[in-house]
């Protein structure tokens, strides 16, 4: 994947906890997907509880990777999201960082506003580049996981999903996903919505996705794609508490430093395993229905 | 299932914690499959470092549960693994209890010795029930998981495989699967093994196997398969501590309750997925190569 912006725009999904300190792997491809030192990179800190100290630290980290125009985008209410001036900035932003934090609170406060609106703009019109980590990742999907913690086992307690901000259609991101132990979580999601394909990413790990033309693992751990397409599950007819039966679901680990690159037709792709080839062709879907 | 004693012997995998307070779900199995109140049942406690204590434990259970005769094989050394009473013992149980402990520790002393032989013909001569919980589970396959553990992500380190009694073949049995988070280990033997299915049994949780006949979950959790035999993996490629690529591994879950049953000829088997269906001739299998 070549590090210059591409004209449909980058999509760097991070599973928290990305290096902000030695070398920066992560948020060096952010910086360099988004236009290296001088684009205009925006951070919204709307998914935490500490905007000024989350804002500190991103503002410190991309400025050692030589990125000059860093401005906070501090939101604290749906009023703050419609304001116009921060809705241009947005727009004109080559680059578009989401913190973590908690993505109800994201999803509440932006969903739906001009803010939400300009960040599409800047994806679609002038192909900027839209990361987020941890909450600001799992805010990333059309179909929005939510929360859902408790047992080790599926069924979780209370998974539940939400309205994302729908820059991937037809998946479900969790984060912090092997350190958190969160494939009982994803599953439980997948058993009951297999029309999602689960996406778990590692701490410090990224899925970058360059629309049109292939994804690529970045960081230190890997991406976990869990997929219930083609699986046989009792999960509609058992009780939300019981485990369901889940037979056939296909799971793929994808390691950091890998590339899979899509061809220019099905041809060109045939040395790409047809279930790795499907979640390719999904995630990379340059206009993803909303 | 019947609950009568086949001629061809159960096996009892037990991913560790089964309940020996209250209901006693799984150990009413054993004693059932074993042939009931009056059978001969000889628990193994090679494997722990407390064998009285283990012993007083199940000794309770099993009398709760109305088995009349049983009693305590009490091993520390290879050469009390020779001991033709002993032996002789056990050739003639009914049913025999594997407890948990460290599975180095069961076939560093049993393995290969006279009692290993009187299991085994205890198990195909008169179809004794052999059980087995956490260690003891680990040791019933050919190939089994000895040690292994720390990382989150495959490849978890140090993951080690020794020579186990070999009750089931062509498959890797994991415990303690979903409370210990052991997903990882699982993935890792399996992405450098994929010769072998790994089974991963939740805690007070079952899988009973009956013989060419069919499979049954007993107890609280799951019993997680996971099956790499088709997957496009590098683990081969790729430096042991780095973590491998894996596409289309099959992952199934079957929860307690849940009963699988083989019909007499493939036409038969239509009703059952595949995958599943050869998951299952491989543990019912009857005379697995050892």
């Amino acid at each position: 994947m070549s590090p210059q912006r591409g004209p449909s725009g980058h999509l760097i999904v991070i599973g928290g906890h990305e290096d902000r300190q030695c070398d920066k792997a992560i948020l060096a491809h952010f910086v360099a997907l988004s236009g290296g030192p001088d684009a205009r990179i925006a951070v919204v800190t709307a998914a935490t509880a500490h905007p000024e100290q989350t804002w500190d630290t991103y503002c410190k980290a991309l400025g050692d990777l030589g990125a000059s125009h860093c401005e906070h985008i501090h939101i604290e209410t749906r009023e703050d999201a419609n304001r116009a001036e921060l809705a241009a900035k947005l727009a004109d932003a080559d680059g578009i960082f989401l913190t973590g934090g908690d993505q109800k609170r994201l999803l509440a406060n932006l969903g739906g506003t001009e803010l939400d609106t300009a960040m599409h703009r800047a994806f679609k019109e002038h192909g900027a580049c839209i990361a987020g980590t941890s909450a600001g990742a799992s805010a990333m999907s059309g179909h929005m996981l939510a929360e859902g913690d408790g047992l080790d086992r599926p069924p979780t307690e209370g998974v539940s999903l939400r309205a994302g901000f729908g820059f991937l259609q037809r998946v479900v991101i969790d984060q912090h996903f092997s350190e958190r132990h969160r494939l009982a979580r994803l599953l439980t999601v997948v058993a009951q919505n297999p029309y999602l394909q689960g996406i778990g990413i590692d701490e410090d790990t990224a899925l970058v996705i360059d629309r049109g033309l292939g994804v690529e693992v970045v960081g230190q751990g890997a991406v976990t794609i869990i997929d219930g397409r083609s699986m046989l599950s009792n999960a509609a007819e058992v009780d939300q508490c019981d485990t369901p039966e889940l037979i056939d679901v296909r799971l793929h680990l994808l390691p950091a430093g890998k590339r899979y690159e899509l061809g220019a037709d099905d041809h060109a792709n045939d040395h790409l395993p047809p279930p790795l080839l499907d979640f390719l062709k999904n995630v990379t879907k340059r206009n993803p229905a909303s």
